[in-house]
């Protein structure tokens, strides 16, 4: 079953580095997109705004400096928890995007 | 700017199938989905449900047909509208799985 999100985004905020109690590292930050897509012939523009949170070893690399950047993230929707269905984007890789 | 989501999800419901003022058809729907996902070397149950959105010539082939089955999707993520963040799915191509 696929679930690969492919999106450009800014930083808005970042959250401080926290630890799961089974001491695995969690950044979690919210990202902003705008672009504009073609639908049915038409050019759109596109905004949208999305919790995003990245877990393991990339995210101390990460913590502090990606606020205010725009990045190229990879990854697959989640929601939240069982009770808030809240989508969330779990970042498997991350990248800066220059300018 | 990307913008591009692959996911696999069964169809909990289907809307009926309306037109814009502008006369364009749009078929707009529930997903489900639910799949198992690596992260930071653990594999996690991943649940999300998203409502998604099919505008344009395709939205008539699809009516009424959806529903229930398992659907594979590629599409943009965009917010409901102004004021409303939700994420909806806009569908760029659809189609199904079997079994």
């Amino acid at each position: 079953m696929q679930n690969h999100l492919v999106l450009t985004a800014s930083v808005e905020r970042e959250e401080v580095l926290r630890y799961t109690p089974a001491g695995l590292p969690v950044l979690e930050m919210w990202l902003r997109h705008h672009s504009k897509q073609n639908e049915a012939g038409f050019e759109r523009d596109v905004t949208c705004e999305i919790q995003a949170v990245l877990i393991g070893k990339q995210a101390p690399l990460h913590a502090g400096k990606l606020a205010g950047n725009t990045v190229a993230l990879t990854g697959f929707l989640s929601q939240r928890s069982l009770k808030n269905p809240r989508l969330v984007l779990h970042i498997e890789h991350v990248e800066f995007v220059k300018g």
